[in-house]
């Protein structure tokens, strides 16, 4: 290709400072060095966690950035020593990578990776390498991926190769949201079959939270969200029944206790909230209940009285679903090719990268599930 | 006998009320009723959790009452109905039932029991039933169980039959803080063969958890304790390592993370307060870390930051090490028999009952690991 080993120039969508609308620009892609890859972003959907960047976990200095993070493209060009991708493949970056090397990548309990704490850090997200410039100045690469941008350079440690018949602006949503809440569930708190769970939050993590709990065969699926405009959807994906907290004027955890004779089996955490976090674990029952966290926040607290652990109640938590990247993203797109994985469902609304400020105000007012931005053609 | 069917007179450690010297008084115990059983106690310790509900949790109309629920003893004489227990049996009164017939004692994940709720209450710790009186007026038995005292009445839901060759002076150890200490290790931690743990607290709780990390083949042993004087000890049960918060000048998560390259495996907080329950968690490690709270406190919240469970640790706890009371406690008995169970080990005193303030002012100054009560000969 004309572009290989020369810096690209390129539409990205720039956070300059927090809480300011993104602005598209011109920026400077440069070559992939050792190791990296540099893909052309064909689809990028926008992701809660994106939004505690920009709003939230404003801090460490993580700006100007480029954020985006649940995307899918096709390699432009490959650093020396990457062996395993090559130019025309099709892949999805992942913002935690896999080396396949360390004790936490050889151990099945885990996908936690040496390299991607390295690589994005817990607090900051901001990894010490970047590939971008704009005006003179270097952009961080957000969890070490940036893909609300035309083209981006990851570590080849942090690219899923996937199948090259996927339509990428489907598969992109298993670049972060599909698998954290349907590996929340599935891999995190292992839905039992016949079991009864809740998921409190219902985005497209607590919708995948919801299609995983019914994957594993759960009997009794509770969606539970502020806003019963959701709940439809939710059935779509295998939510049995539905609750409103604001038609109660009791604790959350007392109404699905009685509705479930002392607690579900199974809560998962989709809202990102401390004080749900709190009402997901107390709405488990006693002796055998597990609740999993799975919205993301760090920025204060989580807290409980120890009786409810005491008692027999099991508190986790996971990013990712705990899927393996490289290993796992390719399953999962095979199970969407096979139809035993929904996405299309996810998508409400299809727009242009110019409009992606419009894609952020959505999501802020619950008005879309996933938008997915059409970044570049296949 | 000639007490069957009669009211029995006998000494008794009664505690008025809160932040008091327990008082020695003659009490009365009535015959056990419908499937209950009077039980001549020969010997109790006194545990952690007796303190805490004369010092700690002292609200909940709990007084008066008469403490103690780590004991053994021979069965006096049974109420109608009781048919797996007859006088004479050696026996261990368990703070926590087995029915056999309810949907937790059905499940091999947990040892609550919709019974023991019933009978103990999470909060109050004071069962509506009493077979006590003094001076005219209800004892309330703490636990279900009142082991202060020369004579009680259990359900029989709540009695543990046990070896005849059994010394009661040491198995009573049993009936609470070994179970409680070494069953976290095994049965909820689920230590792992060559892994690394923490124990914090290293009271006779702490010490078994000690034993049942070694027990289940771990590989490296943290015990942690202000009181450096308890590290003899826990070296006696198989700790490898000791650590005192108060010689470093930083948080003891990071003590022990770099002690083990990131965290240990599994920690087990035996010592009841919310601040080392925190600490406790944080010091695991990513990926896999599994905390259990041991400790009984529930006055306040715990908290910790939810990126503890998101990046993989998980927080659990058990009363009782998760050991079903009537089914397990014998097999502890027999391993004890069996010289596989340490107990002697843990009892550093040995008093009347006369001396209970005694032992309640040694074990509020970490002056003992377990005084033994002896209250009447077998």
């Amino acid at each position: 290709m004309a572009t290989v080993g020369k810096v690209i120039k390129c539409k990205a969508a720039v956070a300059w400072e927090p809480n300011k609308p993104l602005v598209i620009e011109e920026i400077e892609v440069a070559p992939p060095e050792a190791n990296e890859v540099r893909i052309k972003i064909v689809a990028t959907a926008v992701c809660h966690t994106d939004l505690y960047r920009l709003f939230e976990d404003t801090g460490a200095a993580g700006f100007p950035t480029v954020l985006g993070h649940e995307a899918a493209g096709i390699v432009e060009s490959i650093g020396p020593g990457v062996t395993e991708i090559k130019p025309g493949d099709k892949v999805i970056p992942l913002f935690i990578r896999q080396c396949r090397e360390c004790r936490f990548c050889k151990s099945p309990k885990t996908n936690q990776c040496v390299a991607a704490w390295a690589s994005t850090g817990n607090a900051a997200m901001a990894p010490p390498k970047s590939s971008f410039t704009c005006k003179g100045k270097r952009l961080n690469q957000f969890t070490g991926t940036s893909t609300f941008a035309e083209y981006t350079v990851v570590n080849e440690l942090a690219v899923a190769k996937i199948d090259p018949d996927a339509p990428l602006d489907k598969v992109c949503l298993i670049g972060c949201g599909i698998c954290t809440g349907y590996g929340a569930a599935v891999n995190t708190a292992k839905v039992e079959p016949g079991s009864t769970c809740a998921v409190f939050g219902l985005g497209a993590v607590g919708l995948a939270a919801v299609m995983g709990c019914h994957a594993a065969g759960a009997k009794r699926i509770i969606a539970v969200d502020i806003n019963p405009d959701k709940f439809e959807k939710a059935k779509v994906f295998g939510a049995t029944d539905f609750v409103n907290p604001k038609d109660h004027n009791k604790p959350i955890s007392e109404v699905l206790s009685e509705m479930t004779d002392g607690g579900v089996d199974f809560s998962l955490e989709c809202a990102g909230s401390v004080a749900v976090m709190r009402s997901a674990l107390e709405s488990c029952i006693q002796g055998w209940g597990v609740s999993v966290i799975v919205g993301w926040t760090n920025l204060e607290d989580v807290s409980a009285r120890p009786i409810q652990m005491i008692s027999g109640r099991t508190w986790k938590g996971s990013v990712f679903g705990g899927f393996k990247g490289r290993d796992d993203v390719p399953s999962m797109v095979k199970a969407y090719m096979d139809k035993k994985l929904k996405l299309d469902e996810f998508i409400t609304h299809n727009l242009p990268l110019e409009q992606i400020n419009d894609a952020i105000e959505m999501m802020k007012n619950g008005k879309c599930i996933r938008t997915v931005l059409n970044i570049s053609t296949e």
